[in-house]
């Protein structure tokens, strides 16, 4: 026997939405509840990975099971396909595994040909219902099956209206529209070279195939990779019979949620049209009314339809977004899915589900997608504000390179964002594009915009960092630093003015727009509770000042898994001293620029331990290449040249005598330690000194975790750590003091990983970095790699992006081995993530499944990361 | 009971080097055989790393051992430590399981002191002898016990002989050196701050301190390095009772080899001086004589020796190399040992001991370094040609950077190179450095010289693949290519006068020195039929040229293991073609470029594929980051612009677009040919109509193997699988041919070593790109990590340069993983090796341990890949 790919809704298992798809498997689930339901069937979604093995090719066992599925449903409908005197009509969509809305294609109203047309009319007694079908079906068809744009049918429909002189469809009359039928086939046989196929299944062959092949258009493969979907699932298609909202007066048809998608409010909410078909209602050129005047409009269906709606709600114990006609005074369940919701509303829905005893906490939390919650922890534009700002004074979109909504006064240069924010002013800082130096500028401004660089520029990476809204690359954007000016879509701005961006979108107002803060209590409060309560991994945050310590701590972060000493040299204050160790030509010179940064690394690390109040902090010793510190131009290498009392041409030569090939792999990380062992030395007397000084006014008690970064061989790691120790205890012994510190690594290496057990070795505890980690088994940068990823997704060579949700198969592989040969050398070592992949949730329930201790992530991720984690235990609970 | 570290000569076990070290377990071995061996003990390896485990202290414990070994001495020479009738005196001497001569510390005449020698002058007779003893040993203790430099005391021994107007130290009486003895005494008080140790205890715990010491001394850590020994093996210590060459006229002390160490010559060779210690021999004040005079001098002694010396020869089966001393006309042996060789001898003395039925083939084979080879490979200076020059000519030093000699006309340019060629001239190529477009004059040059860049340069890496002698990084050279001249150490040198290079060294003579050519007959070709007779690896070559090609099959290649297309692009005539498709805008100008390319590839291929005669060859397909091909001067940029009718912005604007922060971690590799599928249908093109148009004539058939570099995924690999069989498929059946190919990939990147599973799916072959693995194993470049690579040595964090030898732990992980992953999905899967570690002797031995097919690497390691592939499996044999 052949296999089965074709199921009637009657026989469908709905459990099964692998196989059936959502759309198939709740049509099914409905059809098995009695609800009123069009019957049909399904072909699974296997016929579509079986089109796709066999080079975009239907085989004829399948169809010859959708023309059984046709015979099927003629038997129940009593109609026949094709019978100009009773005939079939159906619709065609797509359904797959996880909901795509809009991504895919739908046919309607197929089966309709010269003859059958007037059957349907005489039947219906009808006739321009009938015909109005027709033109729709020919044009849906004519743009799905056929790829002909339907432009030219709404201009053809658009020119005989004018003619007519009449603005709506409905004011058409049988006849213009017989008419327009013709003179759409007409353009059909124009366009086409070929009549409109009269065959219904020569049309369902077609359409069916129309459906297979919209699985991979290039908004459904946009759409999937950025909602993490497989390539390899494919699409259902729906088959069912169709029933007319626009059957006159007594017919409609209309979409409508249990509860109101943007805010969760527990009320029905939707839309209607009377003598419409579906897509009227989201056309826009008839307005739709409130699902609430249906009550007056026709009490008893409405009274039918909340019921279903209820009964729907109970049964899938969620929010329902479904889809009904009315077709002559009787009402059809068309589809139900969960409905999309906004953040807000998904928190308050899962938080009222929860009180309304329909589900437990736990399924509340696994109904969040945790990436939703990044929009709630920003400032955002009050709604009504926006909608008039998009209409008045939208004038430029870059890339939505951190998200949140900012307003304030532009300035052009940190300094002058500094001097305002003092002045009580709120900033908005405009530049070309940012460097180090901009840090303090970026630090008090509401937002940034750059007109140069990416989703990974430097403003864009600090930005998310900071929880910062910024806009990147906005090329309509010209800054004029020194005139004090920018020119956007040809108007001058000055300092001063009002400008308003959105990270989220890109958009760029030049206006006041008004914002409304996020908001952590409430709902999100208690959704965070219960994250807590069934999360088996803790959650850290990548801080480098206390100012970001705080913000994390109130996020929810347990500690800190990240501190960026380098960060800290960048400050404008600290620069000089940076680069007068990198071109000390003696260790004593070295050492002698290193006093002076001893007490101010020990100052901000004393912030931090103070800021986290005992709760474990890693900091992380000098990481990038020195090349990053010195200056490149003329200007500030003469500047510098005249501080450090030698020659322009001495720090020319210092500065090009650091110059790498590949900086990537340069000389970085724990190789600095090696070369120049007292910057360790440094280090360790600051974080030493700082947790001393805490602990003797604190009631807690800091641990430091010294980490030392990009270690590959374990050896590398004894010789730092030697240096580590030596320093640490001597200060502890000569301060009498009872101080605890652990030293660890990070793996980001491969051979880190594939060593691992021996650097347990020494290592008290792994953190794995996974961005460098990415970076180095691959084999590609990450800035380099921008460049060719887009043709990567494009051949679906890649469907993710490896640096933003950890590869299981070869990142994930080393993580893996690196955990088992850790734990096998040091039993209780500690183990923990610290790249970005940290709050991405993927990751996260990957950090889970292979043993983790913590995650870390960026404060503004911290929530996310304990939903991420939530979820990962109760889908797989630890032992 | 404590452990045992100290070993009479009579009680060690002669076969534990381990232990013992050379010297040590030869001389328990020669005691065992009954020659007149001077008595003593051996401190183990294990005392010393005892040593440094301790914190570089001697334990109480190995002390009182030493103390009991020079009891059990004193006994058998009936003499003790430090009495003044009949005083003991010994030598103290390293001796490590490895030889490392020179690199270590000795001791002799320790136990003297201010009454001891007044003993040794009574009991000898000889009070000039006694004292002469007494200063040599405060000078030696000095030096290497308390680290003072020696020449403080040469100084003070010249000053005494000037003012007595001697000359030699043989015309110094008694009481001179009495006197000097004075002067040495008080000079060490004077610098040590205390007397000289009277105690001869305190001596004997200085110096074996000090031998333990000297294992860590600079020189013998670099050693270690070049040598490839281990740093935790440490050194023993020998204490030898002292026998005394200078005891007066008949005595004397001497150095021989069993077979003349140059040529390997079957006769005894060697030097030796009457009335002086060992030192004397080596200090060149006083001219030793020849060892054939023993015979007249002293024919008993000399027969007793000749027969010893024959004898240690058959027992050790190879030659050998000893030091004895004649005491009073009585003959001692102290030392033997397999004697250090030239490459010539060394294959001479192998083929000639098999030919004495003294050892079999295997064992011959065993003998031999296989990096010796290298020498015979290339052409090398006339040996009394070198001698002369070396006096007279040499006038500055650089990097060897590629092995051989080479002297020739200079000239300044390629192309004055090829124009200077084709008059018949030999030229030198001198250049500040080189760049791909000079290669085609560097192939006509005798050798290079530049003034900039490393061992990794352009220079020094093409020059080797070429075998062609080079001498890089010369700084004492300044070229002015316009005035067509070169400054070296301040005189000029014009076009045409002649320079000699010795890449093996860096030497650069003003002058002709002649040369004489490779030898590969004779003992070298049989060395190399035994060889080929033993191993299972198959040995292939890298090579880009059909002359490559022949001179690899010359050197007994056995196939191409990495033919790199890309070197084919860089020739003048074909780089516009090149260029013109890297700033193409549109597919269409691409293929027009291509097209351009693709008869000129074709050729190559024809060309090699006839010089290989049916032998297998794999080709790598294009590799290098596009901007390694395109101009980066505004004057070529130019031109580019004139050349292809656009704007210099425009050619600017493309390089500038090319430019990537980590060029090795960019678009490069099958990254290219996912990009732009075209240049991999051009290429696949290019080998498969040569394959066919060869084949039609030949009498052999060309198999071709296509290469993909760069794979990280399998579905990269996939699809460009999918391109190079849909051209080739297509070709093939146009052209009704039979010919058969193959598609695999490298697997250079971490992720295709633990994904090899996935890519064996695919892959028909792996070759190990061991170069680029080692980079992203390790996470640094090549490039960049020459630069802190000496901190890593000169901490001991690498012992090895990972770039020379397969790092075993890391990268041969990802290795083993592959080979196992990769048979695991495809059985006979071909597996090979090209990164430069396929030449590498100890990576061989890997290869051949972890059960790759092949090693291919450049033709002049041909043989060396040869030799140390028969003596791997001879060590390890394959089932």
């Amino acid at each position: 026997m052949s296999k089965k790919f074709v199921y009637l809704f009657s026989e469908a298992d709905s459990s099964n939405k692998a196989l059936f798809g959502g759309k198939g498997a709740n049509l099914a689930e409905m059809t098995k509840m009695g609800l009123p339901i069009p019957q049909g069937f399904i072909v699974t979604t296997e016929a579509c990975t079986k089109y796709y093995a066999d080079g975009e090719k239907i085989s004829a066992d399948i169809e010859k099971q959708i023309f059984e599925g046709i015979a099927a449903v003629e038997k129940i409908e009593n109609k026949k396909f094709g019978d100009p005197a009773n005939p079939l009509l159906v619709s065609v969509r797509s359904g797959s595994r996880a909901s795509m809305p809009g991504m895919m294609d739908t046919i309607l109203n197929l089966g309709l040909n010269d003859k059958a047309v007037e059957g349907l009319a005489k039947l219906s007694g009808n006739a321009r219902f009938a015909y109005d079908s027709y033109r729709r079906f020919i044009q849906m068809y004519s743009d799905v099956v056929m790829e002909q744009k339907k432009e030219v049918y709404e201009h053809l429909l658009d020119e005989f209206k004018a003619k007519k002189g009449v603005k709506l469809d409905t004011e058409l009359s049988a006849d213009d529209l017989k008419e327009i039928v013709a003179q759409f086939k007409a353009n059909y046989k124009a366009n086409q070279g070929k009549e409109f196929p009269q065959d219904p299944k020569e049309q369902i062959m077609g359409a069916v195939r129309a459906v297979f092949r919209s699985w991979n258009n290039h908004r459904a493969v946009v759409y999937r990779r950025l909602n993490d979907v497989p390539h390899d699932w494919g699409t259902a298609v729906n088959i069912q019979a169709m029933v007319f909202g626009n059957m006159g007066d007594t017919s409609g048809t209309g979409v409508a949620f249990t509860r109101d998608p943007s805010t969760g409010e527990n009320k029905l909410y939707g839309e209607y049209l009377m003598n419409a078909q579906g897509e009227d209602v989201v056309a826009g050129i008839r307005t739709p009314n409130p699902i609430s005047q249906l009550e007056n409009q026709n009490p008893a269906i409405y009274k039918q339809f909340v019921d279903i709606t209820q009964k729907l709600e109970k049964h899938y114990r969620d929010m329902q977004d479904m889809e009904f006609t009315i077709e002559q005074g009787k009402l059809y369940m068309l589809q139900t899915r969960s409905g999309k919701r906004t953040a807000k509303a998904a928190l308050k829905i899962a938080v009222d589900l929860v009180a309304e005893k329909m589900i437990d906490e736990k399924s509340a939390l696994t109904m969040i997608d945790p990436k939703q919650l990044d929009a709630l922890l920003h400032p955002q534009f009050e709604a009504k504000a926006l909608k008039d700002a998009d209409k008045t004074s939208l004038v430029a979109k870059g890339l939505p390179a951190s998200p949140g909504a900012a307003c304030g006064q532009i300035c052009f240069t940190a300094e002058r964002a500094v001097e305002m924010h003092k002045e009580g002013k709120a900033v908005v800082l405009v530049r070309l594009e940012t460097s180090p130096e901009d840090i303090e500028g970026m630090h008090v401004a509401q937002g940034i915009l750059t007109a140069r660089g990416g989703m990974t520029s430097h403003a864009a990476v600090v930005a998310r960092g900071m929880g910062t809204c910024c806009v990147a690359g906005c090329d309509k954007v010209v800054v004029n630093e020194a005139a004090k000016k920018c020119t956007i879509a040809g108007k001058d701005y000055k300092e001063g003015d009002f400008i308003s961006l959105d990270g989220s979108t890109g958009n760029v107002y030049a206006s006041k727009v008004a914002t409304v803060p996020a908001e952590l209590t409430g709902d999100f409060g208690t959704i965070m509770a219960w994250a807590d309560k069934y999360r088996a991994l803790k959650i850290r945050t990548n801080a480098d000042t206390p100012a970001d310590s705080k913000q994390a701590v109130k996020f929810g972060a347990e500690g800190i898994g990240l501190t960026r000493t380098e960060h800290m040299f960048f400050e404008p204050d600290r620069i000089p001293a940076i680069r007068k160790m990198i071109l000390a030509k003696t260790e004593a010179d070295r050492r002698k620029a290193l006093d002076v940064l001893l007490p101010m690394q020990r100052k901000d690390f004393v912030g931090i331990f103070e800021a986290m109040e005992g709760r474990p902090v890693t900091i992380r010793f000098l990481d990038p290449p020195l090349h990053e510190f010195v200056p490149h131009n003329e200007k500030d290498m003469k500047a510098l040249a005249a501080d450090m009392g030698i020659t322009f041409e001495e720090v020319k030569n210092a500065v090009d005598s650091l110059h790498e090939f590949n900086p990537m792999m340069g000389h970085r990380g724990c190789r600095l330690a090696v070369s120049y062992p007292e910057i360790a030395e440094m280090q360790t007397r600051a974080v030493i000194e700082a947790a001393i000084e805490v602990n003797k006014k604190a009631k807690f008690k800091v641990v430091p975790e010294i980490m030392i970064p990009l270690v590959g061989e374990i050896k590398e790691l004894k010789y730092v750590k030697s240096v580590v120790t030596k320093t640490a205890d001597e200060i502890i012994a000569k301060a009498k003091s009872d101080l605890k510190y652990m030293v660890g690594t990070m793996i980001e290496i491969p051979r880190a990983a594939i060593t691992a057990d021996r650097i347990a070795e020494e290592a008290e505890f792994f953190s794995f970095g996974t961005n460098d980690l990415t970076q180095m088994t691959y084999g590609f940068s990450r800035d380099d790699a921008a460049k060719f990823l887009e043709d990567y997704y494009a051949k679906k060579i890649f469907e993710q992006d490896p640096f933003a949700k950890i590869d299981f198969d070869g990142v994930g592989e080393l993580i893996k081995m690196a955990v088992e040969k850790g734990r096998k050398t040091r039993k209780g070592i500690k183990l923990g993530i610290c790249g970005e992949h940290g709050g991405d949730p993927a990751s996260v329930e990957f950090c889970h499944g292979v043993g983790l201790d913590y995650v870390s992530c960026s404060p503004f991720r911290v929530p996310i990361a304990r939903l991420a984690a939530a979820q990962a235990n109760i889908r797989n609970p630890r032992k």
